[in-house]
């Protein structure tokens, strides 16, 4: 008898638009969970850090890093949508939607709302939207995501190719859900690090956040698979040997909170991401690489009835093995430059 | 004045049929301890994960993974029994008996139950019972191992062999004390990730599990000091530099929970460990090897009284830097196959 | 637009005598961070693993490491103090003055109390004296730490030198009160791991602690940034493969909290770190240097109105790759012999 029982994931032609999957494992998130998220990435923004400044200004207690969340609802997906996918391609209209505390269990749901084969016809691009959601139904977050998936039967039919209308921003009325009413006069901004508000910024303000982190295999691996993401080119160094790049891939995530962490180096008080408008991930990273990041301010908005806290959208760029003091994005040409690993459009909420 | 007060453990020479050990240091597993064990070795199993789906089916809450459970045991033994051990060779009649949730303290204590000087006279086995208990005195699991220990005094006499009758298998009517009474209409099947029950496995039916994880000297060194394992072979470079492998060996340990959580790929709902029939470690494992696993189902047995839960008792067979596609296990001489790490005889319990 | 929020921390020229630093961010401690401090050290101390045993001799719950508890408010003292370090030079009269559990919150300020120019004029020695606190305002600890840093500019004038005066030791009579009143009739020793009492230590008695940690680059990255130790020296490989020493330095601390977990085969009573009296790094500790340690007793101590708990005094010195057997410390020409990383004087606290 053979391994019917082993789930050896979808490939591009097992996918319908209107194809719902309610993704295993139900994961109760808790402060041994933040722990190891505090130590992998460094991260000293206050409300996450520090439970009686999370309670002074709004929150129950300190709320789960938001890509904490974002890193455990996709790995929930992994198995269903991208175990064999070639590449993540981006993502989109990502809005984080109630607090998570330690304690809560999470949840995740995906629909396809896309499907295009490539021309050459070996693979093809998947959209998803995954909505993730807590113990009381309610949804935390929801994100559209697209990777590429190569096919198990080359001869497969495509269905007719449908891409999915993504708005370029999230509408800054839609922003701030997960956000309590914030008691600005008991943020303590000393503690928090930095004295900046949310006026105290300017589209065109350019930040480089001047530290830099080193990764390792144990790191990435430790991460990835705290988040019980299981994608095998993360882990399989036995199988990766015989690959296009010969190593580990390191999980794109895993770049992400890093730049995220990196990033408290001039946003200190960016405490909460209330949006992912966009995000690619450039270029792969491997352990031995040194990440360094920096930010371009792109907009303010001011968020519809608070009067507490107001939105800043932010190019968050993570580049490898160079400084990022000079901000490299582009080169001359218009394609991403050397080193350049992450572009992720965000929207950040600050204290006004 | 020398330092007289220095553990450096027990020799073989040292250990009498009999012989008690009441072992140090008594350990309070948190949830930090299970977001370790979680981000160490990706397991998925809805039961461990998730306080919700735990409770749901009759657990007081999440319960720790029978695996660290036996870890930790094991650890507190190891200064008195293994410290200076050459190889740890066998387990015995491991039954998991109470479920330990995080707040549970345990405790050990060891009986030296066989003694065999090998022909050598520079060596010999030592077989020893571990019992470990919660704060509230319940017996949590028991076990049967038998090392490999040299001797400190090549001239000191043996006594008379003591070999324990160890049984093939833990009886059915034994399984299960650690599963309260199972509610199978509230486990949910679609976010446990599979949708099979016990009766659904047959006896020669085998399993490839399909994913793969690569070690790390990191990642061993993290999971074996947390439990406490101190066993010196694990951590000291400079000294193993000096041995016969050259380097760390990966604690045994680490390569049973590597197979458990890659086994949940076809055995998603075998939520609990209820007995380990027996155990060998087959070579030794290094950092930058490849682990993969498989299944082979070798009896499905009722539980007396039990309704709720069923037994299938499996081999787990872990490989490294190979495919398990082809369920590598013997040559055709009759030794294990290249690449074989571990072969462990399990009692699994399912849902019916 | 230039990055002018960020932070590039202080240089030496920026500091004056009596200049306070309130210091970001506030932390709160779980059970989360202990677990994963079990993990990188190893450590096997009854009083911090066990509850039961904790609570039983008087402490209210399991307290957190001491050593780590002066991680997380030395860390908080970087970005301000020492992002720019040259080198961390030394340590003194650090007290540990309350027990920190898990749930506490800790703060930090400094106070500069020394500043003396080196007399190549381009760089210099700062003084601080650190306080960490809790939640309650109670103080956690105290210590005076002082390190070289670089000039910004190599011609700014130097304010007239302060060098502030640092007792030998700590006086005794301001030992432990951190520690709650012990019952040591319930202080289960057999548990604890040894039979040693205050009164079974001799000054000039040594030990040779026997096991030994291979150090891995993970491991300390993981460790400082759970510290929330931002210094780049320790994670950025990229700018210190220019540096003088190629490699990614690790944190001091780490060689701290190594020696003293090491420290409990032969010291497993003494469960509270009542001061260190005073420390050095001797030498950078790079990964894959393979980590041994011994002690000597230097001095015992009675503690003013406690009959339930005694003081001894204790030279801590770790070393790297050779083992500690022959207790390496000084060349017969008085400089630290080769191996030796740290010189820790500390007073040490024993049930009587």
């Amino acid at each position: 008898m053979t391994a019917s029982k082993t789930n050896t994931g979808n490939f591009f032609e097992d996918f319908r638009v209107g194809q719902l999957f309610a993704h295993a494992t139900p994961r109760t998130l808790t402060v041994g969970d933040v722990a190891l998220y505090n130590a992998l990435y460094g991260a000293r923004f206050a409300v996450q850090s520090c439970e009686p400044f999370a309670q002074a200004i709004g929150y129950r207690r300190a709320p789960v890093d938001d890509l904490m969340v974002f890193h455990v609802v996709f790995g929930k997906s992994v198995p269903d949508i991208s175990r064999n996918a070639i590449a993540n391609l981006g993502y989109a209209d990502c809005r984080f939607l109630t607090p998570v505390y330690p304690g809560d269990t999470l949840t995740a749901v995906s629909e396809v709302i896309g499907i295009k084969e490539n021309s050459n016809h070996t693979s093809g691009v998947v959209y998803v939207r995954t909505t993730g959601r807590k113990q009381t139904g309610e949804i935390v977050l929801e994100f559209v995501r697209w990777v590429m998936l190569r096919k198990r039967n080359l001869a497969a039919a495509a269905p007719a190719a449908v891409v999915p209308k993504l708005a370029e921003r999230v509408d800054p009325a839609l922003l701030a859900k997960a956000v309590p009413a914030i008691d600005v006069k008991r943020y303590a901004f000393a503690l928090a690090g930095e004295a900046y508000r949310w006026a105290d910024y300017r589209p065109g303000e350019r930040l480089d956040h001047a530290e830099a982190m080193t990764l390792e295999e144990a790191e990435h691996q430790l991460a990835t698979r705290l988040y019980q993401n299981t994608a095998r080119v993360h882990f399989n160094q036995h199988e990766q040997a015989q690959g296009q790049f010969k190593r580990r891939l390191v999980y794109g995530g895993i770049i992400m909170s890093l730049a995220r962490a990196l990033s408290y180096n001039g946003l200190a008080n960016c405490f909460h991401i209330a949006a992912i408008n966009g995000g690619r991930h450039v270029a792969p990273a491997f352990a031995g690489d040194t990440i360094y990041a920096w930010s371009e301010i792109l907009e303010l908005s001011e968020i519809p009835l608070r009067r507490d806290i107001g939105a800043v959208r932010a190019r968050l760029v993570a580049v490898k093995n160079r400084a990022a003091a000079d901000f490299p994005l582009l080169t001359a040409a218009g394609s991403y430059a050397e080193g350049v690993l992450l572009d992720l459009d965000l929207w950040l909420i600050l204290p006004r």
